[in-house]
């Protein structure tokens, strides 16, 4: 590795490569609780940077693990290979926001939350949501097809990819689409990188398309009694053609973790509780939304519907759902977050058979997601410093993916795959499909140093 | 190929093999004026016919070219090399429409009007509408991801597809994502053949999103005595936030031509009329935002807005804008019809130096298309028989695709590459970006049998 360094050092200077043992241990980790130590930690400035890296990393056949912020919560971004940690957190410029089309082009690792306030500024808006907004990068969501509660209207982080620049495994530079909003030329190569998990190429520019911001936005606490009610609640706003931003989903266990941390004033006495946004450029028809998806509520299983008044009530309301994460931390010392999805109809059979996981195991399991995509996140809490419980969480997370994929979903609608879903991948897609995406990977990877040891188990 | 006859009829029947001269003509051709016969034709009937076909191809190293109904206007299902045409015509069935999750699952077959019309007895909607929708099938649709009218609200047929069965080029069968709405488990198998005009696998089984039928529509022509003023229009009524089902652009001269045609009684005084279209569960929302709309076109260029009352005369403007191709052949023996993307803001510029190029070679352009996508069809007019006019149709086509790519726009929005723009794409993707497709096409087509001489220029 001595060689490599230096190689690296030489070719990008000598300032953009750590590997001191503190170096190495901050670029150990991610979101989860693993953890493995890379050789180097390299910080490229420019795509040329990366490239460069690359070349290095292909003639030696070391593996670079490209990252952002690392708040990714499937083990993705983690070196369990060691070798080349590339973080492109150096990368974080918005190098265009063209009002007139509508679009943004920016370095992988602007953090999203930093480009939509940015872009809002001239009232043009950059939907994904992801929870992680403030920390993790454009460059990271792309490489996840990162959600987010907005995504049920807006879409997805993939559906605003327009272009891409991609350094390959030999150091090639890639430019994939551009501003043109619809694209068919060539194989579809933008979306063949939009969650790819930097197995694939190392994104280091993305051409986004924004939407005009929406001025007007109500929001609405729905509580139900039984959570049938809830589902039933959301498919019928759905089949009436009715199309919320968000329709967030938070079980009686979640309610009950934000209620202990916060006192927002939450039901204590229903089985779930759904956050209901309606937006839009027309402040009388987003009213005339916000009622009218209350009303069905109210005929459907709602006990209650509380639209928020103003601004304050409205920012209070995403307050509480924003702060289930951290209120789950005070609730148990550690918890493992899943993000499974199913078809949106079996979200009830979802819920009711991983509540049973829990009660068997005796580790509570808080639900909640975004109930409208069928994405649900089982968070499953203990303590890890229990050796019992400890050694309870591999087989309960097993048992949520089978329930997953028992009714039709599949393990990941947001996180990736990382390393820690590969033992279910199988299971999953199948042996066929898993040979022909390694078909694939080989095709642009043929050393396997793009982010080796993730998404895909070994053939 | 006696062999190869014999053993498809052996391994899926004779009665789904045609090779009499008569048969090989049908097959021959499709939206264009190429023509090239193919050496036989199969019509399998389920996806193990495919994949039996697949491995016969394989086995003998012959060409597989997969079509729908070929409507085509790339020359993309043409067997320029001879071989097997593939017709997935007899796969027309609709295997399943989930209500509940509000998803289709169908064979590559059907034709897409017939699934639109399946869904909506439901009270369901599949919005993507290409021109062709009527004699186009959804495995043709996926195929070369196309949009329509609708596609600037709803999105294009890329962003309904949940699931894909595929059958590879060596007869092994992939099953791609399913039916739940957020899917990130491995590489973004779906997309990945989104586009690949059979280059990559054939599709034969289609999982598709559907969403709610929208139960209010208001449909508005806007006439604009100069095109800036048409184009500051879109922008703004984008700008403002409003996302209209449809803004649909012709210009002039198809304007001329269609009233030539059918006398609807269409402004022949202005540089361009744009449709537009509002629609949505609302019905005051709907009527409001196309009262806004016509608020901002009136403003910022328009001359004049009628608003449709009631459904008579809506139909009426659909009617027109329908009209555009049928009347085209009126008014000259032949058209060629092309498919550029611009970045929205460049529409105006492309429009004009599109026009300096018909007026330049002495053959009039008609220009029309999705104004709010930058997606425009230029339409040359000509007489096939007239040896001048003919040679110049290559020079113009290569012209208007010049005035794409110098614009930052690229060779097609939704019809694809087929043969007619390989000579094109260096230009537009570069060498590096054709190398790499190649690399891809390769991992899962070594033989290239699977349609092969389209999408990608030789490398």
């Amino acid at each position: 590795m001595k060689e490599v360094i230096e190689q690296l050092q030489e070719a990008i200077g000598p300032e953009k490569v750590f590997s001191s043992p503190i170096d190495l241990v901050a670029y150990s980790f991610d979101g989860t609780f693993e953890q493995h130590l890379p050789d180097v930690v390299v910080l490229p400035e420019t795509t040329e940077d990366v490239a460069a890296v690359a070349r290095i990393a292909a003639q030696h056949d070391v593996p670079i693990v490209p990252r952002g912020m690392s708040s990714g919560l499937a083990g993705g971004s983690i070196p369990v290979r060691g070798g080349i940690v590339l973080s492109l957190t150096r990368m974080n410029r918005i190098l265009e926001i063209d009002e007139e089309n509508m679009t943004a082009t920016v370095e992988a690792g602007v953090v999203t939350a930093d480009l939509q306030a940015e872009v809002e500024k001239l009232g043009l808006f950059y939907p994904p949501d992801p929870s992680s907004i403030k920390q993790s990068t454009i460059g990271g969501n792309v490489a996840c097809n990162a959600g987010g509660p907005r995504c049920l209207k807006y879409g997805v982080t993939g559906n605003y990819v327009l272009g891409l620049t991609v350094v390959l495994a030999d150091g090639r530079v890639l430019q994939t689409g551009g501003k043109a909003i619809k694209y068919v030329t060539g194989f579809n190569m933008n979306q063949f990188f939009v969650g790819s998990e930097g197995a694939l190429g190392i994104i280091t520019e993305v051409i986004l398309r924004l939407i005009c911001k929406p001025p007007y936005a109500r929001t609405a606490l729905v509580h139900f009694p039984r959570l049938e009610g809830a589902s039933r609640s959301v498919h019928a706003v759905l089949t009436r053609g009715l199309v919320p931003a968000t329709l967030e989903l938070l079980d009686e266990t979640a309610i009950e973790c934000i209620e202990e941390a916060m006192q927002l004033g939450l039901p204590l006495d229903v089985e779930a509780i759904v956050l209901i946004e309606t937006d839009g450029a027309d402040e009388d028809s987003v009213n005339r939304e916000i009622d009218a998806i209350a009303d069905i509520c109210l005929q459907t299983g709602a006990s209650r519907v509380d639209v928020a008044r103003g601004e304050e009530e409205r920012a209070e309301l995403w307050r509480a759902r924003r702060s289930v994460s951290p209120s789950l931390a005070r609730k148990a010392p550690n918890k493992l977050g899943e993000d499974i999805t199913v078809p949106r109809s079996a979200i009830p059979e979802a819920v009711r058979r991983i509540k049973a996981i829990g009660a068997r195991y005796g580790l509570p399991i808080v639900v909640f997601g975004h109930a409208g995509d069928g994405n649900l996140h089982p968070n499953i809490l203990f303590d890890r410093r229990d050796a019992e419980q400890w050694a309870k969480i591999e087989p309960m997370v097993a048992e949520i993916f089978q329930v997953a994929l028992d009714l039709g979903g599949t393990l990941s609608g947001e996180h990736g795959i990382g390393t820690f879903k590969l033992p279910y991948m199988r299971e999953a897609l199948g042996q066929a499909s898993i040979n022909i995406q390694w078909r694939v990977k080989q095709a642009l990877d043929p050393q396997n140093i793009l982010n080796p040891g993730k998404v895909l188990p070994e053939p």
